[in-house]
């Protein structure tokens, strides 16, 4: 049960349920045939062969805390892995962040062409909702429809999708701290929330129970998004695969612009603190989490 | 129960199940505020004041034939409605058809920008799974998560979104007439048939049940579409809301350019003479299915 999660060393862990969700999304994205091979080429190419899968760590790691099924949490941890792809896809395009690489490959509409892409990201969501409503997901189809809508809430117009216009509506705009942390909360917070608590919706676990989990990952997904920016900045493109010194070229305001770099590695450390925090009633069981939050201060990309 | 639908003028029935969709559309969509009330203003500018409604009328229909509650009805017509509103919002995308008309009003993309656009597609697709899994559009999930798979099957890369596809690299080639029956029968007919059955799937019909419907809507969305390319070349762009000798300028194959308009208008009647045909089962009670049929090939828009 598990058994990548219960490594020790925590990128070996990391890359073991990368691995196991990896292996699941390519059973389970279309297989390229018929004349719009071309589209299900593109979805696999932007879901597959890349990527950090935290969104999936995050999930499958909630998910044994909580006592879920494996293998039900990793169809969860596959579809949001989907959502997660989707909303790269369409936030790499010219009309939103017009950003050319992606996981140190070309953005899916370089290696495609716009249209393909919209409709890739438009695929891979609409997949991700299958997925979510398929049996394999869980026995219990009163579960797999409370994981279907609290996916739907996070990725949605007043989550994920609501944090990426807000996000474009702040460029060259001058905004104060409250307005980056509720977007974002909104862009990429949220739908790390809900991979925290999906496990424990497998798992049929009560409101408070859900709600630590829920509690851990808009914190330390905020902390995650200021590491970012000090990325960002600090960071090397090679490593990161994506294009950094974006957020000074685009004029946009971001924790570093408003904290400092200083100020930025202080507020991410004291969101981690207060990641973990929420985890004291899971005790030991929660290492896993633990051992991701100090990864968000850590990393390399 | 279903007090528009009993109507016996067509036009009537359809606008008073247009206008019983709308309101519940108005309700379900978010109430424009925060900072990105913009986002909210576009879904509601794409999704509420136009449109025919003809997939919530076969919602309706289909679910009044199979014996559906009609509030749970409301809700798969309503999420059917997002999930084609959202399409035509991406469909219209310069990097898509690039289209500026749309029912008549500027397209999303021009009323607003091309990332509010495709921002308010992606949210509207989002909330109609929320939508299908919410308890309120049935009492049982097991049901709502049939509903909710069958309506990701057809609006997926191998249902509408890959017909899309298809037709987007259709442009400017030499197809021929199974190439467009297969375009077509996904990118507009997928969606239909799965209006068709919806009702089926709320009322727990059994699978010959469900089927005869999807092949009713199989063969009058193909119909549909048959007489879509003749308006193109016979309409009027005021009436009908939208660009017309689109398919002529970007040298797009249509039924038209395979069959000639007299060959075309036999095509689209023989194919609704084979959609009715599916009907005979159900007698007297598929009298608005036939109707929908025969306004088919009437229609002015």
């Amino acid at each position: 049960m598990y058994q990548y999660l219960q490594n020790q060393d925590f990128p070996k862990a990391l890359s073991g349920a990368a691995a196991a969700v990896e292996h699941l999304l390519d059973a389970e994205l279309p297989h390229p045939a018929g004349a719009h091979a071309r589209l299900l080429n593109a979805m696999r190419y932007s879901a597959l062969g890349a990527g950090k899968r935290l969104r999936a760590f995050l999930v499958l790691t909630g998910a044994r805390l909580s006592g879920a099924e494996e293998q039900n949490a990793l169809f969860a941890a596959a579809a949001t892995e989907m959502i997660h792809c989707y909303s790269l896809i369409h936030d790499d395009l010219p009309a939103m962040d017009d950003d050319t690489l992606r996981r140190g490959r070309p953005s899916c509409h370089v290696a495609f062409d716009e249209a393909t892409a919209i409709l890739a990201g438009d695929a891979l969501l609409t997949l991700a909702f299958e997925l979510a409503a398929d049996p394999r997901t869980h026995p219990d189809p009163g579960v797999r429809c409370e994981l279907a809508r609290a996916m739907a809430v996070a990725a949605g117009g007043n989550g994920m999708v609501g944090g990426q216009m807000i996000d474009l509506a702040s460029e060259r705009r001058s905004v104060d701290l409250d307005h980056i942390r509720t977007l974002e909360s909104m862009k990429t917070g949220a739908l790390i929330a809900f991979s925290c608590e999906a496990g424990a919706i497998l798992a049929g676990r009560d409101r408070e129970f859900r709600q630590a989990l829920r509690d851990f990952g808009t914190d330390v997904g905020l902390a995650f998004q200021v590491y970012d920016d000090i990325l960002d900045v600090t960071g090397d493109e090679a490593t990161l695969g994506k294009t950094v010194g974006k957020d000074e070229s685009t004029g946009k305001a971001t924790f570093i612009t408003l904290l400092g770099l200083d100020g930025a590695r202080q507020e991410a450390q004291a969101l981690v603190r207060q990641a973990t925090s929420h985890l004291e009633r899971f005790g030991e069981q929660a290492q896993p989490l633990r051992a991701f939050a100090e990864y968000v201060l850590t990393r390399k990309k």
